[in-house]
């Protein structure tokens, strides 16, 4: 989603941003920076990879119709005050404590599939970007079979918000775990990305940009493959390199 | 900062990435992902953007001396309970209650300074990124004087991070607000970078990649300059522009 302003004499795009705010049952949950559009999806995929919600809930516009607001029904799986440790002291704060927070909600990853090396450093490319090509402004990730078939594509202002939207339409289609398939991102791999792919039982995510190292810890952690760097027929494979052929 | 780790059979370096837990007087505000290294500087920048200092305020270890954890001395201007519209729903949702909620604590920009359009355009390539050069994986944020000369310039995993680092140090070294001075981002420009910059009284905002929506909105709507896709000797810009000559 863009919108067309004027800039130094000439129109433009950018990529649009407002914040959406998370109701459950009527109750607000979070606030996030997103672009419009698949709100359902981004709202379920987000409640999922808090460990909020375990398969597909009911959501859509709220009661009082109110812009930038989605409402998903209940009930959840804990209380979401305990919810979040980027905001909350009730995990540890060491990386080990981290660690140990998201193992308790995070599968291990099962065995299989294995992935042609070339092809896994050719997934970004089949990352259907539309509005970037516009705007510049976008991330994007792509939910992939071993094959190299896009699945599911969406595109987002935050990163994040990308990977939720996909993972809520995997929830709604009856995807998740998403076993044996391949999460594929525009960006660098950091921490939080590897976790909410961990959480939806994905073994192998590959990104364009640099990984951290937890993000490289956890991966390894969970028994995941993950692989940055993907650009130019050449990809990085940081951990399970037992599935890149 | 950066770790050294084997993939493929050599040797490269990551970011590193580990969670902070900020503490004031003891109790936790928050808890974010970075590349350790001037802590303080995070918390404090933090906290500014917030709108919970107007000052410098001393930081250093927790008395307990845990790891990843900051201890800055309060008082706050505000309960921090109250303290962010990305994790709370006191303030409007829609794109212009964002903007009413953080024009209270944004200055309108003042007038000036001017800064030669080249120079504008040139200004990331003077942000010196050592460990991004390592790892691939690092922001970079950077202030500077009108005539191009960097002042203060961080790196971190996280983009909010590297900018919190600056204002943080700014704050420290009693430069805040930043009249008269230039922000260059390494990478995107959101809603939320345009919004700390504001609060820190910062007239021009720079960056390698792309604005969105509400980015250009809150830029105008607070007098500021914003310029995106600086790069390869071009800059678009995007308000503000009596500002560039």
């Amino acid at each position: 989603m863009h919108r067309r302003l004027s800039h130094d004499g000439v129109d433009d795009e950018v990529a649009v941003e407002e914040p959406l705010e998370i109701r459950v049952d009527g109750g607000p949950i979070a606030v996030t920076m997103r672009t419009p559009g698949n709100d359902e999806e981004l709202a379920l995929g987000f409640l999922h990879g808090e460990g909020l919600i375990d398969g597909p809930h009911e959501a859509g516009p709220p009661p009082d119709l109110e812009a930038n607001a989605v409402e998903v029904a209940g009930p959840l799986r804990r209380d979401p005050g305990d919810r979040n440790f980027y905001t909350s002291s009730s995990c540890g704060v060491c990386g080990k404590g981290a660690i140990e927070e998201v193992a308790v909600d995070a599968p291990l990853a099962r065995p299989g599939p294995t992935v042609e090396r070339e092809l896994l450093a050719a997934l970004p490319e089949h990352l259907r970007q539309p509005a970037f090509e516009l705007t510049g402004g976008l991330h994007a990730t792509g939910l992939f079979d071993p094959d190299g078939n896009a699945l599911i594509a969406r595109e987002d202002v935050g990163r994040h918000n990308a990977m939720d939207k996909v993972i809520g339409r995997a929830l709604l289609d009856g995807r998740v775990p998403l076993s044996g398939l391949i999460l594929c991102v525009s960006g660098r791999l950091a921490f939080e990305l590897v976790q909410k792919a961990a959480v939806a039982g994905c073994p192998i995510l590959v990104g364009v940009g640099a990984p951290t190292s937890l993000a490289v810890e956890l991966a390894a952690d969970r028994g995941m493959t993950l692989a940055g760097f993907a650009r130019r027929g050449s990809v990085n494979v940081y951990t399970g390199a037992e599935r890149v052929g």
